[in-house]
């Protein structure tokens, strides 16, 4: 399985990014490109998307089925090493678990995420399909707003907006104007910006690359995930993606993010589902 | 903490079934009950129950705030044992990771269940609640199905039907009967059989206490949890609760079931969400 991890395509910046060096068996390096970070955080979904491809490496199945990360520490720009353990295989899947780690100056390693996985063939599962939920109604990603259009979420440089392109759905991006609808929703659609396709890796990014549901709900500042869990249900259709992204429980200072990721080809793609802390910023009811 | 671990109520099934005796530390042993077993199988929800009261004496914050379990091979009746690792600790939240074993005939542990958690302290949280979503309407519980008011949704001895009181709607248990809604949706009041009031711990039963949303869909047979994950937001209150489980993406063989639990106070208690795979009985769609 080893040459999976080196068959990265160069012209993708995605693959490039994240791609992993089998150091020993189950062990990878990585390099964790500044080009993903809002401020000086990496994003959690690449970084998944990273451990993920380490896993793919390792286990004997290729797509991940379900795919849970803790958030433990900052991630920062810079080399990292996944170190992952086959914990069960079965004929049509098998678990995995995972660390990213990073260094400190002594060479001490420090775990920035860890992930439990289970990982199967999405190519031979049946071909039914009975979801009942309808792919999201959009305004035409002309008619959406993008990073251009309004203030940062987050001033300052921010690699990640230059390697995605999210368009939000106008109705769902008044917070950016000092106008949150207040129902907690942010829908739009998604693409890596430099055309490269959608596959089962990168919606692990997909899912975590909308601004916080939070802002919609009037609340700016910082939502750490504590925890996410992505169900990935089909390889996706080329083409842009829809997203559609819901909090129904901001309570105790934390809430809850389901995203669902919708292919051009109206299929049910992905499901997210994240625990977050709530933004403590001025006026915020779950300010502490 | 090890004094956590025999806090157990001599009166309660639930806390006498899940108690858990300190080996070493970090090392927890266990009995599973045939008491909560459906057939032979031990319910998903129990070994949760007690993996998670194994990682409450291990970390250093009392209550689960978010757990994922994946499910490896079937768990029996009889010897476990529960090993935990505290993989970070902060001030707020601790994460931990935990696999339950039982043995072979020589000895050998064989892991049934591998968790990984996020344990913080619920009464610590702000008391803001902005739950946009509402409790499911029910009919009391008086005018909703028992177990004892249709055929069994698997023949044969289920201990857990004894243990748990599940209260169906009957607009959802119409498959009981031949006649499915199609919805995917189950509803209903579900309590302890011996009246102990639920708490964080027990929540982690109740998400998986109900008959699959598949039944609804007219797919009758096992369904087989791959991944669980709870987030439990609120310590409940005493009384029934209230679930609503409903599944949207039922596709290529598997389906997502996600439960909200309400408390008597109509606070949105837990949600949590699994990965399954569909039944194979004949004439289903996922049949393979």
């Amino acid at each position: 399985m080893a040459q999976a991890a080196q068959a990265s395509s160069a012209d993708s910046e995605f693959d490039r990014d994240t791609s992993v060096t089998l150091r020993e068996p189950g062990v990878y390096d990585a390099d964790l490109s500044p080009g993903w970070a809002i401020l000086s955080a990496v994003n959690g979904g690449y970084l998944l998307a990273i451990v993920a491809r380490a896993l793919r490496d390792a286990l004997p199945h290729p797509d991940p089925f379900t795919v849970t990360a803790h958030y433990l520490t900052p991630s920062k720009p810079g080399p990292a090493v996944v170190r992952t353990e086959a914990v069960r295989t079965g004929r049509t899947l098998a678990t995995g678990q995972a660390s990213l780690y990073q260094y400190e100056p002594d060479g001490t390693e420090v775990e920035r995420v860890r992930v439990l996985a289970a990982y199967g063939a999405l190519d031979s599962l049946t071909d039914d399909v009975r979801t009942s939920v309808k792919p999201p109604t959009l305004p035409p990603p002309d008619q959406c707003l993008g990073t251009e259009d309004g203030p940062a979420a987050f001033p300052g440089e921010s690699g990640f907006a230059h390697r995605v392109v999210v368009r939000l759905d106008p109705e769902t991006a008044g917070w950016a104007f000092g106008a949150p609808s207040g129902r907690g929703e942010v829908r739009g659609w998604f693409s890596l910006a430099d055309h490269r396709e959608p596959d089962p890796l990168s919606l692990l990014l997909t899912v975590d690359a909308f601004p916080p549901t939070a802002f919609d709900l009037g609340l700016m500042g910082w939502t750490p995930t504590v925890e996410l869990t992505t169900h990935i249900r089909a390889r996706p259709a080329p083409g842009p993606l829809r997203v559609f992204v819901t909090t129904r429980n901001l309570a105790g200072g934390h809430l809850e993010e389901d995203a669902d990721v919708w292919d051009s080809a109206d299929r049910l793609v992905a499901q997210s589902r994240q625990l977050a802390r709530a933004p403590r910023g001025a006026g915020a009811p779950g300010a502490r």
